[in-house]
């Protein structure tokens, strides 16, 4: 039951990039499970990781490649994490970066591996045997909406999207695939992301570039607090559109990065929309903070609170709770008299109490609508942040507690 | 459907100590809604509160009389917080007080008012100035059975209990009741606990103590991670057994600070045991910290993961989701190679591994009880913290979203 989702189906090539994808058998008969991913010589790629100190194997084996040689292939696969498997999970990576680099006659340090599913059971090896060379035999340009199912768990819809345009003259693309709908099932964990343009972008700018579109995407959106042990984000440029960013201060810089945002934050955005039993987008904004800490502080608070989330869950505009949040998210020296709060246009709370224009009837209009913004002015600076989230429902519970039943 | 709750119904009176109770009609009719508690002269008193910024107005004024006079009433209300309600709502807890201070002949600060229910509703006055003369009509040592009732608000039964033990030759008795059964409800908040001993305890160990207990007990014990804005302790020294607590190394202090901490856990546990939806008890050990606060960190982290709390709702033994949530509990410089996790005698996870002999069958044969403890070792140092909660049902949600709809 997603939330205000469409289903991206417009995808553009990007030149430089071509994906496979095969059934793989990796724990589901039927089902499209290992995507490889093919990177053009002469691409920049970044990558940002998951900060969960048990992250998974693939994860440590990722970073090693990335710092040891030029990405060639990416390997992913569902149904497995590989994560909690010890040394023998580290080997089993390993492994598979072997076959992929075996089968396409580069280095195993070329390949980047990502794994999500169970986590703690040993990776299938006969299944990387099985999809690796079906996966390297349907490469295609033309296979991101097909990559895109291929890395889905308990996401009930694929998520991606393209767009395209004009910079110095030229155009240039950008597609991009993601997936994640909890932090999540029992074991079937992470939030993954894979964003690909046709500009070349100097190595320098573009790690910079993948942490801080990471920051304002995927490490804005929570489900239930919940962080995977293999969350990641590539950001892929392959350089083929003739565009070129050297100087991170310039027009075109500027312009790619406000359009590369913009993809981040739709992916990141669809995976809060197809959120374990959301019924509710909403957005957690918050002004006048003095740090962004605090800021960060307060919208996590507000957003983790499961009062909150079951009463976005029941529209109920039940500001008390959202204050009481506000008000145990450790700000130091808080003066609560400066605290306003509104719920879309509606303020429920002035001066640190109930407004006195408020009406429950105004706040029950808003809080029944599948999208709508919780603003909250702390009076003491001018840091903003904001974070999307979705509400904690029955279907939440249902999914979490049946999976492995 | 509290898990194994036994109400307690042989409580001890404590000399000192009388009680009257009252149907006030502060938001419902026909229940009991209003309790005074009368304090002997020359009884020390002590107390802990909630660390929520936007704490409640009754919350504030009883700190503030705690530091100008000597107690000689408490007086609690349940069906509104007076929390959020701004000056107007300070000004009617400072009315409070004078009422009852008018009727008893003592001087408002000598009143210490509490509040529980409704947050950003006005106090209604009318149900004080109703309801006062009524429970000073039935103060009497032996209402502490009525009292417990008289505080709860979502709680489905009432909490209590007594304990006497001998010490220097003297007969002590302590006796307590708390309330409280999630953040809690909509608006229905609060922790409330109030614990009388008829030992004398030297004021400058008394506050000492109260902390300390409140530490070990009320502060470690979590349903959903909502701090309310009026969660309050109360611990009454009367003095009337002979027994004088004024050498904090002494055996009789050892003795007795035994005693009230047994009380004021098992009074603590009672919450969690009622615990809105609650179906298991979960004690979560951390062992082999380096500090207290990263204990409390990774029991905290995983006590809050919804994941881990919809597994044990489930009965499913999910080690994966209990070893991400320790991950994610920021420890810093962590080897999870060292980390050990048991469930009860059960050991899931070796040097951050499965454990080779785990079974899931042996997992779930713990989870399927409805009290076990998670156990995780860090291999970091000698510090152990434990903390209990209870699991994430259906029935959280339900009663979390119904409310006021």
């Amino acid at each position: 039951m997603a939330v205000n989702f469409t289903v991206f189906d417009a995808f553009l090539p990007i030149d430089g990039v071509r994906l496979g994808v095969a059934q793989a058998g990796v724990r589901y008969a039927n089902r499209d499970d290992l995507v490889v991913m093919e990177i053009a010589d002469g691409a920049h790629v970044a990558g940002v990781f998951t900060r969960n100190a048990f992250c998974a194997a693939p994860v440590t084996l990722c970073q090693q490649h990335l710092q040891q040689a030029q990405p060639r292939y990416v390997l992913i696969n569902t149904g497995n994490a590989n994560a909690g498997t010890g040394k023998s999970g580290f080997a089993n990576a390993e492994a598979s970066c072997r076959m992929l680099a075996a089968a396409t006659g580069v280095e195993p340090q070329h390949v980047l591996p990502f794994s999500t599913g169970v986590i703690g059971e040993p990776l299938n090896m006969a299944a990387f045997e099985r999809g690796i060379p079906l996966a390297l035999a349907n490469l295609s340009e033309d296979n991101w909406a097909r990559a895109a199912r291929g890395i889905m768990t308990t996401d009930t819809l694929p998520k991606g999207y393209s767009s395209e345009c004009d910079i110095d003259g030229h155009r240039v693309r950008i597609t991009g695939i993601s997936k994640g709908a909890g932090m999540i099932m029992p074991n079937m964990a992470t939030m993954l992301g894979y964003i690909a343009t046709d500009a070349y972008i100097a190595e320098s700018i573009l790690q910079d570039w993948c942490r801080q579109l990471a920051d304002c995407s995927f490490n804005r959106i929570t489900i239930d607090g919940d962080t995977s042990t293999n969350d990641s984000c590539l950001l892929i440029a392959t350089g083929r559109s003739g565009v070129r960013i050297e100087d991170v201060n310039s027009d075109a810089a500027s312009a790619l990065f406000t359009e590369l945002k913009a993809t981040f934050q739709r992916l990141a955005q669809a995976i809060v929309r197809d959120g374990e039993g959301a019924t509710k987008f909403v957005t957690i904004a918050v002004e006048q903070a003095a740090t962004q800490q605090e800021a960060l502080d307060v919208a996590y608070t507000v957003a983790h609170s499961p009062l909150v989330k079951t009463a976005m869950f029941a529209s109920d505009a039940n500001w008390g709770r959202i204050l009481a949040a506000v008000g145990r998210s450790g700000v130091q020296n808080f003066d609560l008299e400066r605290v306003q709060i509104f719920i879309d246009d509606v303020q429920i709370v002035e001066d640190g109490g109930r407004c006195e224009r408020y009406q429950e009837a105004l706040g029950a209009a808003v809080f029944a609508k599948t999208e709508f913004t919780v603003t909250i002015q702390l009076g003491r600076g001018d840091v903003r942040e904001a974070l999307w989230t979705c509400d904690f429902s029955h279907e939440y519970v249902t999914i979490n507690a049946n999976y492995r039943s």
